[in-house]
């Protein structure tokens, strides 16, 4: 079997090259006294570098410059009081600086940001300061010049495609990270995300190798399942967290991979994990092939407040079972035998232990008959219920205030993909014209790592100041335009 | 007559090469949650670049750290709460640092600090993380293997001695600076002490060359005298003040160069620069030779706060004539008559206009008959008395609770060396001891801009965190002690 330093160097022989493009903002030049502030636009989101100039005007300043620096997402964050922030997330992540600086010069700050907007506050300064070169340096890995046209004719579409394609843009870095403003992180669920939307957009199969390899190279848990995360820097570092959902997920982002590139070695490569992925999840499995919690163990599935996720978990553990068995046949490993019938068996399971008949809705004791959408998704995903059925429930729960209903567009685009597996392919672009849509109303230049429309200041961290406006699980509306020609 | 690029040019050709050592603290590793901090101890005052490495403990830091990172001159200004300053001087001179830092790394601080102590506090962090590899890379351009021995046997003098040099060495940058914390500026008041003192212990004087071009490529007011001090960073700009005794002791730093020196050349650059300074100053006399106040003009003399200067200013303008004179005679310039004939009718002016016969001092109306140090001082170095006469006045002064007292060793400088021009080593001595040795019984480790002994946190900006406590102009204990053998 490949070990960990197998998988790095092949996550290293990978590692993209950054393309930069230096954005020039509204505003050249500024005078400013104490006390001043001036927020400049550099008119798109970007993910970089910031560096500007400032000279004395007549009197020379005779002591050091102390100048606020603040990066926002949007103008809401740009005018929000950081003081008052409350969230459960660090408040580092908070994009702002105190610089002081001795005498008039160039200042390339060292950090990277994700920003549209800049504001710049003149906190002391014994005499005027003329600030001018501003400049934001943008990287990203994504070569557009290699972007694949977008051929729908919606207006509205053709706008959230942009959108969309910018947020994947500025997720893509030296690996994809969720979001670069926070946690610019590697994680699972966000990857499969990205790395589908990719295929139809930038089409760059070497970074999506890459994350592949930086998990293979993880720790898996007690278990046996993947680390959720890795950290890349300042050192490789494998995640303490082994959500549950995710390290499927991991297997279905392989054959996502296998399917849009053929690339064998990849799979043979990783095809020892995928398999243990879902033998430790068959472990966990109770009499009734139905999974059971564990101690330490975590579900994601979406950040909806109280949600109970073990329906939705089995759903992602079918649908994880669909794609792999499919992958081992294309690829005549004889295993997918065993995974296609222990689909076949717990598909059963679910109808019989999971769906209340009276409801006519999974709605069971594993959840403490709690009723999401999450749940009913995730078991159309999983092929427990199809057809007519299966369009109707969808519908309903949708429909229903009681329902728990999804709050990322994470979670959404699996509401999309279940549509889309049901042939609702009218319901599919009005859910991500309504969805979509209503964050570009709302002024996004990128779309958001959490939004609801009746509320869209929620945030899963108690702060609107801790969110991601710029998050990669939610570029996945370019996948659905350009896949099926919305 | 030579012009601004000529006298730039000489400066630039004269600037000296900083020598760079490395210093490490006391505490060589820390490990630090949310809210600690930690303390390290240089054991010595420094003047450079600080740079430390941390890492994670266990858990990988999944959120930038924020650390507020204080360099302190002394243990008050790193325990003091810096949300209380009420300086009238920027609050941006008070040394301390937030940064943000995405991950463990090395950090390097691009600015430079003055300090012995620096106080790192975690303000947030998700995990514990270590400190280690902490480094000071302290910088002067004072050759430190050059420093003339000192000989004196004392103890409490030999302890002053290397303080003062010390003080030196801190404050010899890439010109003299006044303090290497606040304000890092070349001031001709400082500059004449520095240099002084630079000639019994490190001796460079391509350093004071240097600066004495820096002042003569500056601009003079409309009354003919030299800027004050002159920006070098980020380009040269010639001061807005134009002190009327710096002005005067511009000329006396020349003497001083050329005694020790024997620099024909500089002094020929300078001698008609130096000549208006004393023929402005003649032109602002009045019919009786005394000195008036103009529209806009300032002395310095001292920061004694309510001090009357028109006596004590007038007693620079002898002492300046009287060493001009000589200078001029010593190189065969004709002019030396007019201002050695100048001199003694000032000197007889100053006797029968300044002079009170029936209270025996230097109390008169030009400064509203107020009682100072200062002006009896300067009115014995300005040879207006003499003998006796001159030193039972200047013990008088300073046993007198109610005349004004110098609070800066700068003022203290001026009254040594009437002590020894009167013949009175044994009181310079004690003088010495008492005052410059008071600092270093409450701790310095170089000597301070200000200090009173009644009242140690005394300042003359409003708020002690504005002081500066390794100032140039407080060195020249080492002069005294080495010139005469103290």
């Amino acid at each position: 079997m490949k070990n960990k330093d197998y998988f790095l160097k092949k996550a290293q022989d990978n590692y993209p090259v950054l393309k930069f493009t230096a954005i020039t903002p509204d505003i050249s030049d500024f005078t400013a006294s104490s006390g001043d502030s001036f927020i400049l636009d550099l008119a798109q989101h970007a993910v970089g570098h910031f560096s500007f100039s400032f000279d004395n005007v007549e009197k020379f300043i005779d002591a050091p410059v102390r100048l606020i620096i603040r990066f926002g997402e949007d103008m809401k964050e740009i005018n929000s009081d950081f003081s008052l922030y409350n969230g459960n997330v660090s408040k580092t992540w908070l994009q702002e600086e105190i610089l002081n600086l001795d005498y008039p010069q160039k200042v390339c700050m060292p950090r990277r940001y994700a920003c549209r907007y800049i504001k710049i506050t003149v906190d002391e300064t014994n005499y005027p300061i003329k600030f001018f070169d501003f400049r934001f340096t943008a990287a990203t890995s994504a070569d557009i010049s290699a972007l694949i046209p977008c051929n729908t004719e919606d207006a509205l579409l053709k706008k959230i495609d942009c959108v969309a394609t910018n947020t994947l843009k500025n997720c893509m870095q030296t690996f994809f990270e969720d979001g670069p403003k926070r946690d610019r992180r590697l994680w699972t669920g966000d990857l499969r995300l990205e790395a589908l939307t990719n295929y139809y957009t930038f089409n760059n199969s070497e970074i999506v190798k890459r994350c592949l390899y930086l998990f293979a190279a993880g720790e898996c848990d007690r278990l046996g399942f993947l680390p959720s995360y890795v950290y890349e820097t300042p050192y490789y570092k494998s995640g303490e967290a082994h959500i549950a959902d995710y390290a499927l997920l991991y297997v279905v982002t392989v054959c996502d991979y296998y399917e849009h590139t053929a690339d064998i070695c990849v799979v043979n490569d990783l095809l020892q994990i995928c398999k243990s992925q879902l033998d430790s999840f068959e472990a966990v499995l109770d009499e009734n092939m139905i999974v059971t919690m564990q101690e330490g163990w975590f579900a994601f599935i979406d950040w909806c407040p109280g949600l109970e996720k073990m329906t939705a978990l089995q759903g992602v553990y079918l649908y994880t079972l669909e794609r792999f068995s499919e992958l081992l046949k294309t690829i005549g490993d004889e295993d997918f035998k065993k995974y296609s019938s222990l689909l076949t068996q717990v598909r059963s399971a679910c109808k019989k232990y999971l769906y209340d008949e009276n409801e006519k809705a999974f709605i069971n004791e594993s959840d403490n008959r709690q009723f999401s959408v999450h749940s009913q998704i995730w078991m159309i995903l999983g092929g427990v219920i199809n057809g007519k059925e299966a369009e109707n429930l969808l519908l309903l729960c949708l429909d229903n205030k009681n329902a728990k209903q999804p709050v990322t567009p994470y979670m959404r685009h699996y509401v999309t993909e279940a549509m889309m597996k049901l042939g609702m392919k009218d319901n599919a672009v009005q859910y991500l014209k309504n969805l979509w849509g209503g964050m570009i109303e709302l002024g996004a230049d990128t779309f958001w790592e959490a939004y609801v429309p009746e509320d869209p200041d929620f945030s899963p961290y108690g702060d609107r100041n801790a969110n991601s406006l710029c998050h990669a699980w939610s570029c996945t509306p370019s996948y659905f335009i350009r896949k099926y020609g919305f």
